[in-house]
């Protein structure tokens, strides 16, 4: 399995944020090829030691990093990775993408 | 469901990070009471945003924000933290928990 994970810090407006990330971000993600999970953050987040306290953490999974590579590379992922930078700047998130293994 | 990620930057010194985590810190945190599953980054992680390029990214989950207290509350949750501290100072990781929903 392969993730991608969006951690938003706190926007100047959460309800403008809010309304765009549900109303258009998530309808628009939902269709990105290869998609076969989605998660957000429900409530606050914590941050117990360096960072900030972001706002919300989305989770994205994939089978595996060519398949998030060929999602991002759709018209339907560029279109999320444009549609991104309206809801937050590069300096505004951090977006990981690795694959994972159960320990 | 509920989960932390551990976003750990890069090491001074790699191999001796993996040994002590994989050697000392899984065996310590697989005990957690509560936890579900225990995921760790494969490989590379990509940032393609905001910060640094992290060098591993673990994901803990369990069934809710509760149960986190209760395992970080626990003998072994103590122990763990405190072991966390000789991998990486608390500058050196970001450490996220949330409650998750599907979307």
């Amino acid at each position: 399995m392969a993730k991608m994970i969006v951690v938003y810090q706190q926007p100047r407006d959460p309800e403008a944020f809010d309304k765009h990330y549900f109303d258009v971000h998530v309808p628009l993600a939902k269709q990105l090829p290869g998609l076969q999970k989605y998660e957000m953050s429900e409530g606050a987040v914590a941050s117990i030691a360096g960072g900030p306290q972001p706002y919300r953490v989305a989770s994205l999974y994939f089978d595996d990093m060519d398949a998030i590579r060929t999602a991002f590379a759709s018209e339907i992922g560029r279109a999320c990775a444009v549609d991104r930078k309206q809801l937050a700047a590069d300096e505004e998130v951090d977006i990981y993408l690795f694959d994972t293994r159960d320990l």
